[in-house]
Parts: C-alpha cells; sequence; structure tokens
C-alpha cells in the first residue's frame, strides 16, 4: 500500500470562490455590510422586514413598494393543510431542525410557481419561503406540547407574529422589538456554511426549495447555527449547579482543550459586531425583566475566556453572534431547542437571495458554474498499482 | 456606486479542497477507481453490496463480514410506519426528489442512534439510509399511483428488491445483474456537486441525515443527476416527433448554443469509463427486450455530437455516465421522474463513506475544517463609502 496526500484540509478559509453583491464581513476590522449598509446602521433605524427586501433586491424600498411588499410576506403566511397534516405524523421527540428540513421540501410542493425558474418566480417563493418557515417553526412547537398550531396575525410584523405563533399571546412591543433587530443582525453572512451548502446546491440548477434544505441541515450543526443551543445550554449548566467560580471553570475548561462555545469565529478576528448589539440587547431585557444574572454570567464567561486565549497566545478569539444570542432569545421565552430555527427564521433572508445571485449571476451577470472541487487521492492501491479482484473466498 | 469584482466563478473547479481516500477520478484519461479498484474490475466482477461494503470499510470483506452486512442491510430495509404515514399526505404531483429529500430527515428521526457520533453509529446510519431509500423511492411511486407500498424480499438483492418493490413481481434476474452494474457505477465519483454539499453540511458537525438531504437537493439539479431524466426527455421528444434526421437535429441544437444533454463532464476530457459498460448493457438489454432502437438513437445522437463538438472546437466533450442509463433505466421500465431518485439509491453508498471521512478524517486522521469560504464583494457603496440609512419617505 501506497499512502499519498498532501492537500491542507483548510476548509477554503480564505478561498475566495465567486464574487457577491450581497453582503462583506470585514473580519480585520469587524465589519459588516449588507448590500452597502453596515449592520450598525440596519439594526438601529431598519426592520426585519425592509432589510429583507433589502437583501433580496439590492436596494431599499419606497413607500408603494414596501407596502406591497409587507402585504405579499403577511399573505404568503398560512401554510397549505397538507403541509401541516404530513408534519403531525413526526414523533414529537423530532429535533425542530429536522422537522424543518423536511418541510421545506413540502414548501416547494405547495409551491404553484416550483418549475418557473424566472427571477420573478424565485422571488415569489423567497416571500413564500421567509413567511412559512416561522409558520413551521412555532407550528411544530405547538404540535409537539398537543396544541394546534395558531394562525397567523396579519397585523403583526414579522417579528411580533412569530412571537405570537409560538406563545398564543400578544408580543410585548418591546421584545418583539428586540426580536426584530435580533432578527436583522442573523439575516445575511456573505459565504457562510449554510449559504455555501444553498449555493452549492442550487449551482446544480436544484430549485430553491432544494437549496433552502441544505441550508437548513449545514445551520443545525454546532460548528454553525447550532452554537446558540450550546452556549444555552453551557449557561444553563453553570446556573444550576451553582458554580461559585465561573473563571476557574473557563480556566479548566481551555486547560482540557475544551471549546467555550460561542467564542472565536471563522473569519472576525475580533469582536463580531453583531454580538455587541446583542450584549446591549442582553442587558436591556435582563433589567427589563430581573433576568440579568445570565448577562452577567455570560460577561464573566467572555472576559475571562478573552484573558485566557490571549494568554495562550490566542489573541483573536472573541464572543461571536452566537454568545449573547443565546441569553437573549432564552429570555424572551424561546426554548433551547427553537433558538436554531430561530436563526433560520431569519437566514431564509440571506439564503434566497444568495440562491436568486447564483441563479442569475452577479454584477457582471456572471454565473458561477456548478461547484465541483477537486480533491487529492490519499487512499491505497494494491502494490503500486491499482487492485484487482479477488473472488470472496480467497479473502482473510 | 462603485463596482469592484474580480474573482473567477469557476466553481471551484481544479481545486483540491480536501484529502480523500474513498475515490480517485483522473479525467485526462478516464479512469475512475474506488477505494484502490478500477471501475471496470467491480463492475465486471462485484456487486453494488460487496462494492457497498468496500467504500463504507476501505477495505473488501471476507465471507462472515459480508453475510452479515449483507443480513444488516436487509433488516433495516422495513420502514417505521410513521415515515409512511407522513408521506401519504403529500400531493401525488409531488416530485420524487423532493420527496426523497423530504424523507431523509423522517428517516433521522427514526433512527435511535441519530444524536450517536461514534464511528459505529454512523456506520449503521449509513447502512439504514442505504436499506431504506429504495424503500422511499419505489413506496413513493406505489403510493402515488393508488396503491400500498410493498414489504421489502429478504431473500432478493438489494437490485433486485427494488425492482420488485417498484413492480410488484419478481425481477427477470438478467436484468436485475444488469441493475446491480449499474448501482456499482453510480455508487461514488469522488469530489461531485452532491457529494460536495453533503461534505460541507456535515462539515458544521450536523447529523449525517442532514448531509444526506442536502446531497439529494443537488442531485436533483439538471445539471448533475437531473441529468438522466434530461436526457431521456430528449430521447422520447426525438422519438415521438418522429425526426428522421437527428444527425442534423443535433446539428442545430449546437448551432443554437443548447445543451445536448448527457454530454460532456466536468472532469472528464475524454469518454467517461462508466458511460462505456452502460453503452454495451444498453445494446445488450435492447436485444434482449426488442428496443435496440434506443440505443441506436443514442448512438446517432453520441457520434454527431462528439464530431460537431469538435468541428467547433471542443474536442474534449464526449457522453457521460447519464447518458446511456437513461435508455437503460427505460427499458427496464423505470419512469423518467424516478431516475434520478435511482441515481439516489446507489449514490447513497458514496456519500455516507464521504460523510463518515468528514466526520473522522482521512488516512492522517486530519478532519477538513468546516467549509467557509471566502468571496469577493463586488456589490455597491454609496458614493464610495458605506451607505446611510435614509427614511423611507425621502426615497423615490
Amino acid at each position: 500500500m501506497v499512502e499519498t496526500g498532501k492537500t491542507k484540509n483548510i476548509g477554503l478559509r480564505g478561498i475566495k470562490v465567486a464574487d457577491t453583491r450581497i453582503s462583506d464581513v470585514d473580519g480585520e476590522h469587524g465589519i459588516l455590510i449588507y448590500r452597502g449598509y453596515p449592520i450598525e446602521e440596519l439594526a438601529e433605524h431598519s426592520t426585519f422586514e425592509e432589510t429583507t427586501y433589502l437583501l433580496l433586491h439590492d436596494r431599499m424600498p419606497n413607500e408603494e413598494q414596501f407596502a406591497d411588499f409587507k402585504k405579499r410576506l403577511a399573505e404568503a403566511r398560512e401554510l397549505p393543510s397538507f403541509v401541516l397534516d404530513s408534519v403531525r405524523k413526526l414523533p414529537t421527540s423530532a429535533p425542530p431542525m429536522d422537522v424543518l428540513q423536511a418541510s421545506i421540501p413540502l414548501l416547494g410542493m405547495a409551491d404553484p410557481e416550483l418549475q418557473d425558474e424566472s427571477r420573478e418566480a424565485n422571488i415569489s417563493k423567497a416571500i413564500r419561503l421567509i413567511a412559512r418557515i416561522p409558520m413551521i417553526g412555532a407550528g411544530w412547537d405547538r404540535i409537539r406540547n398537543g396544541h394546534d398550531p395558531l394562525p397567523a396575525d396579519e397585523t403583526l410584523s414579522h417579528a411580533g407574529n412569530f412571537l405570537w405563533l409560538l406563545k398564543g399571546a400578544y408580543p410585548d412591543p418591546e421584545i418583539a422589538h428586540d426580536l426584530d433587530t435580533a432578527l436583522i443582525l442573523h439575516a445575511d453572512h456573505s459565504f457562510n456554511a449554510s449559504t455555501f451548502a444553498c449555493r452549492a446546491v442550487v449551482s446544480t440548477r436544484a430549485h430553491m426549495y432544494a437549496g433552502v434544505a441544505a441550508g437548513v441541515g449545514a445551520l443545525s450543526g454546532s460548528l454553525h447555527g447550532g452554537a446558540n443551543a450550546q452556549v444555552m445550554k453551557m449557561l444553563d449548566e453553570l446556573e444550576r449547579s451553582g458554580e461559585k467560580d465561573v473563571p476557574r471553570w473557563v480556566q479548566k475548561q481551555l486547560d482540557n482543550h475544551a471549546k467555550i462555545m460561542g467564542m472565536g469565529h471563522a473569519v472576525y478576528k475580533t469582536t463580531d459586531p453583531r454580538a455587541k448589539f446583542l450584549k446591549n440587547m442582553c442587558f436591556r431585557l435582563g433589567n427589563k425583566l430581573g433576568q440579568e444574572h445570565w448577562c452577567r454570567l455570560s460577561t464573566v464567561i467572555e472576559e475571562t475566556a478573552v484573558a485566557e486565549f490571549a494568554k495562550r497566545g490566542k489573541t483573536t478569539i472573541k464572543p461571536n453572534v452566537d454568545f449573547y444570542s443565546a441569553p437573549v432569545y432564552h429570555m424572551m421565552g424561546f426554548p433551547g431547542d427553537l433558538m436554531t430555527p430561530l436563526f433560520a427564521v431569519s437566514r431564509i433572508a440571506g439564503w434566497a437571495s444568495h440562491i436568486i445571485e447564483e441563479k442569475f449571476g452577479d454584477a457582471h451577470g456572471e454565473k458561477p458554474a456548478l461547484y465541483r472541487p477537486s480533491s487529492e487521492y490519499s487512499g491505497h492501491y494494491c502494490g503500486n498499482e491499482a487492485c484487482t479482484y479477488r473472488p470472496i473466498e480467497l479473502r482473510k
């Protein structure tokens, strides 16, 4: 047997795979822009619906365009009945991200424009997906708890409606506004792993739903969207165990080469600009709801971890978007295993925009080719050459 | 507005993203090997079950290992009842690949080892997926035609059982053997688009089912697994239209820059070694079944297209695996829209093997990092700098 193999398995880090007009991440300086707008501008002034319009259309809407867009979103919310009928058959123990992944192709089957690959039809598909993913997420939480899913409320914003769907009570406007801001912050992030999976799938000319199901799958991983649930698990375990010396716990984790969930990022080498917003939101919500202990606990972990990592020569490990979204979502009343679906409720805006860009090209009208990379064969041959088949009875 | 952008959108062609021990494609010379074995050796001597063992375990089984493996595969076939209950709710018009994609997370929910990320548990997941994907494919075809899905027959091979499930009649042994060979030929192909999508998804530490659903989505695209259905559509339309001058039709297609489905490949610059086998199989089956006209029609298209492409300076465009698998599958009795699911029935062996390699590393124990490429921002800024939010009433 001869072994070869010399490719560095670096997960394409730093390799520019395509041009994009959608968003840009400057990891050195902690800058994130969507379609030319810094994330701070959008988080402070925009809404999730408006940001979604911006991502999909590459421009801010005027009043007429925005009214039409919001109407289309609100009208698309209702789920076709077969979707819920099918979902009702699933075991109540099913992980919500798996239910969501299974539901995406079902939403496709319900789309009258499924086979229409015009740009307009793809925008319509995007609107339906953005409107309906919250209906699946909240609907499943109701079904698994023995309740009927609630109908959408057309008078509520995207964020407000999601809170209503989940709890069956009209949301506190401040909390709905904070959720809206959190949705803006999570809506896009250039070629992150789930967006790249969406783009890879539709580069074969598969339809948008086939691509979005891949995005949901990638987001479920604990190194990606699944991280917020892991952060909450860490906070919850520390809280329950009554750990008094959190800094020492952090040091021990690092000594054991265990990860601190929510710390460090593939691209950011400084603080994630989204984390700053979410940290402020955490303290504001914590103060309002008498639950500031979650934010204080998170801050102790953050400060200790950053200092301890720096001592070990890792000066670029800072909190990422998941670190403070976890306590924020917890205080808003989301169960841990709905935090990643909530990420999907937002990121679908980016996924759909990237899928449309993949299908119709960038500013230059250039479409990336089907993603079909190469690999380095490091497996065996038999005696320096290809193996010959030997009958089974001659094998040991 | 300032436009930048200079990345060549070449779909990662030629970029080695990872080491792999599973398979190797030499596109210049038309060579494909699985785990050291040339595809010809396997197609001539092995079975799909044995090839699957080889792909999953990186070695050929001995008699005891193989008996155990075949037993596990046969026993895993039966679907949990909730999966079929859920699928029965879907509209009969649903595309089979979408039904399959929706079913993969359902199979995950039914897996008692879903959350177990040991290598052994992942092998078990692979066996369950390989055993059950044919059950979904054939079961859906029965359901949409108003019949109950058939139970698996433990005495039949993987290929034979699939033919039985679909038709409710015991398969002709020669046809079952040819299908078995076709499954071997489609089982793996290094970092093709669907396999890469599977690997990208599980690189986030998502479970195998989340990754396989992405693979199904990518395979559905007409530039990937969807191509065999497109080839059959082309053959069928030519046959129905009574086109007498097929060479002229091919020339016109090329003059109009239309694609000839099944011709050309992202990696092969010469004849796809799998196409040679399938062409022989086509004529053998055609002769047996009195349907040689499909093979003659395909051959005329192939010969004209290769010559016409060469005249236009494209000397590397030759038939790929889909070109002859389409008439072969048609003669075996598969409806056009089941040809891509049939590709999945085979390719799941490769997907599962690659997912396991992605999770546990290559020969050097090295795991690729999460796939998170970079991109070139070619979008706009406002007056050379980031845009400022303007209230909606000020926008035109």
